[in-house]
């Protein structure tokens, strides 16, 4: 159906639309979907984190006290926790405080002022530039604009980003000096990268050879029902295309814990690990190894931790179900809208009819529900077509959630027929 | 006593020196003193951090679930409770992570990358120098080092900082950016500024108009019986003087809950907490909340905090005396040395004969009693006297402080006859 026919249809149904939204209105809604914060439910689920340790329990298991101060990369066992996360040997596990963003933000700072490890100095002095492969997520991109880091935007395709296009761009300019990924799941458009683009990302050529894949594995294992996809170790894999160095891997419990009381942790080669830990030492004698000695105790090892994750699963697969439905309902024959049916991650990625995504999310705002700004999910927040919008469906409930998307399907059908 | 007369006293015991010295060498010690750390009973002081929660209270009092994301700078009642620490208005507190170290390395580094609030951009352009006052705190010190700040010594007298030279020199140079200060019990000379001291460093004209106190007042409520001694409040002395966003104030618990565990703050005028506030939520959504319910269930008010600080003074204070026991028995009368008698804080700061501290370390090292590296607390690790030690009492217990400080003072008398 071309735009101007689909138009034609809605006009039909214009006065009727127009009364919808109107309703909509006057039910004074007050709901929340700009962002992926567990619910309730999730956070439950790890409530024994409040109470697992006794007053005799604060050592770990070689004796370490883990009140006092020490340990600049975390304790032996949480360290084999989050590598188990992360796929990473827990000896290249650096274990920061709650936040992985943290320490991806730590990563590019001290790139900036002092160069990464084996690298050709200070990026500040290089003019450096970003891939980023877009829609993607916003904090990434607050990032690079916060240090002046030049952002290329590549295209997202359904096995990860366009990669004849980020060869082509790495190869020839050593000024790229890094790329975002979000390598499962992806934020947020639920992309899980193929082996072959893995590949082609360990193994590329790059004329910068202080190149960095920012592979922040927020989702390692957080699926919806069939068990975590699988991802391509990227650290074997590059550790085969001789660029060991190349990807600094990042996780955090935050999506698996507590949002704001978890682990996060970072993994690479010996030497970004030695690197880290070098420049972590300057800012801290250590992080918080209770909550540390917690998290073991609540997760476990690699089998805990996957039973963990399918509860969680169990909460959130009847949430993107109804995003789904009445995406389909609302939208399916409408050709105004096209969505992602992820099998993990936090969120549903929509794309409108260009020109249509700003001002969908305006209406949404005006009768009560709030929505990501539109154009979060490009660098500086520019969507060039105006037409991305990504949904979080976790926090709210059932309910919430089918009259949020109600709202939204209306809205997309009002920004169309504007249009 | 002139240092001859000292020396040809020693001569005269030198062989009982050296037969005492092998004693202790045949005792085959395992003794630390090194770095500050609270001891095994200190820490039990607030073991109710471990379980102070139930599972069902994990909200603040405005209602809060602190398990979630959310919270930049902190629950309020955590900002109220640090803000008594720091002696800050509680909404001009902002709480980090586990350390405040890591707050004052982020507050130089984004001075550095972006510059101050109100300032003339980023100090990483302007060839920043830092006053330091020496002996101090060696890991202020490796944080200008780190960012390639040149620093200047300053002397430390026995009322802070030798304020004569202070003025001088930020009245005429304006890349002096800042002056790290201990206010309170300093590290390592246990030394309190004076109201006359604070008001100058309030109110001295500086070439910089983006000048910066480095307020580390980790020592805010640590003394040894005798109450915290009184410190001015050094944000109003600025406000008054006309200098509101001169002085940045930092402090945790690390040294009154858990050292690993605990909650460091910041606080400073409204320009600089929003500066602070804006460069945090480019790296993180918010600190651990839960942390900071379990401390201000454990130590409630102020008050409570007294009362929690006057347990650890019944726990130091015997050491400390110990300390100046053996020194004033077996150096009292030598003139070989001369020390502090601090009345809170972590350390005793030791002044050997010039030239001789190097040698005392190594010589207590070599009979397994593990010293701070001699001149550790001057930049770049050089005590142009070669005469500081510092003595860190808290970890060790009574016999071993007893057994480590004869050591000691041994070895100051041998490397005094050395030289």
């Amino acid at each position: 159906m071309a735009d101007k026919d689909k138009i034609q249809a809605l006009e039909s149904q214009a006065s009727a639309l127009k009364a919808a939204y109107e309703e909509f209105r006057a039910l004074g809604l007050a709901l929340d979907m700009t962002r992926g914060k567990p619910c309730k439910e999730q956070l439950d689920l790890s409530l024994d984190l409040i109470t697992n340790l006794a007053r005799d329990e604060y050592k770990d298991k070689s004796g370490t006290d883990t009140r006092n101060y020490g340990g600049i990369d975390g304790l032996p066992e949480a360290k084999a926790l989050m590598g188990t996360l992360l796929d990473v040997p827990a000896e290249q596990v650096l274990i920061g405080d709650n936040s992985s963003l943290t320490l991806m933000y730590l990563t590019v700072a001290q790139a900036m002022s002092h160069g990464v490890a084996l690298g050709n100095g200070p990026w500040s002095q290089q003019k450096p530039k970003f891939l980023c492969p877009s829609p993607g997520y916003d904090r990434h991109f607050s990032i690079c604009e916060h240090f002046g880091i030049e952002m290329i935007v590549v295209d997202m395709n359904d096995d990860g980003p366009d990669m004849d296009a980020v060869e082509k761009l790495v190869a020839q300019d050593a000024s790229i000096k890094g790329i975002w990924l979000v390598p499962k799941y992806s934020n947020p458009t639920g992309t899980t990268l193929s082996d072959a683009v893995a590949l082609r990302l360990a193994s590329m050529p790059t004329k910068a050879n202080d190149f960095r894949l920012m592979w922040d594995n927020a989702y390692a294992v957080h699926h919806l029902g069939s068990g975590p996809a699988k991802l391509a170790n990227v650290l074997e894999l590059c550790e085969r295309a001789g660029n060991p160095d190349r990807p600094l891997i990042f996780g955090s419990t935050s999506k698996v814990t507590f949002a704001g009381a978890g682990l996060a942790a970072m993994g690479g080669s010996v030497a970004n690990m030695d690197w880290m830990r070098k420049h972590r030492s300057m800012m801290t004698i250590g992080p918080d190894k209770v909550n540390q000695l917690r998290h073991v105790r609540l997760l476990g090892d690699r089998q805990g931790l996957f039973e963990h994750m399918h509860k969680h699963a169990a909460i959130l697969a009847p949430k993107f179900a109804k995003v789904q439905e009445v995406l389909g309902k609302r939208l399916g024959s409408s050709g105004l809208a096209q969505w992602t049916n992820p099998s993990g991650g936090y969120f549903v990625s929509l794309d409108t009819l260009d020109g249509c995504a700003k001002r969908v999310v305006a209406l949404a705002n005006a009768v009560g529900v709030k929505l990501t700004a539109a154009g979060a999910t490009f660098p500086l927040g520019k969507d060039p077509k105006d037409r991305n919008i990504r949904i979080a469906p976790s926090l709210p409930s059932l309910t919430e959630i089918e009259q949020a998307m109600e709202v939204l399907c209306c809205c997309v059908k009002l920004a169309s027929l504007e249009k």
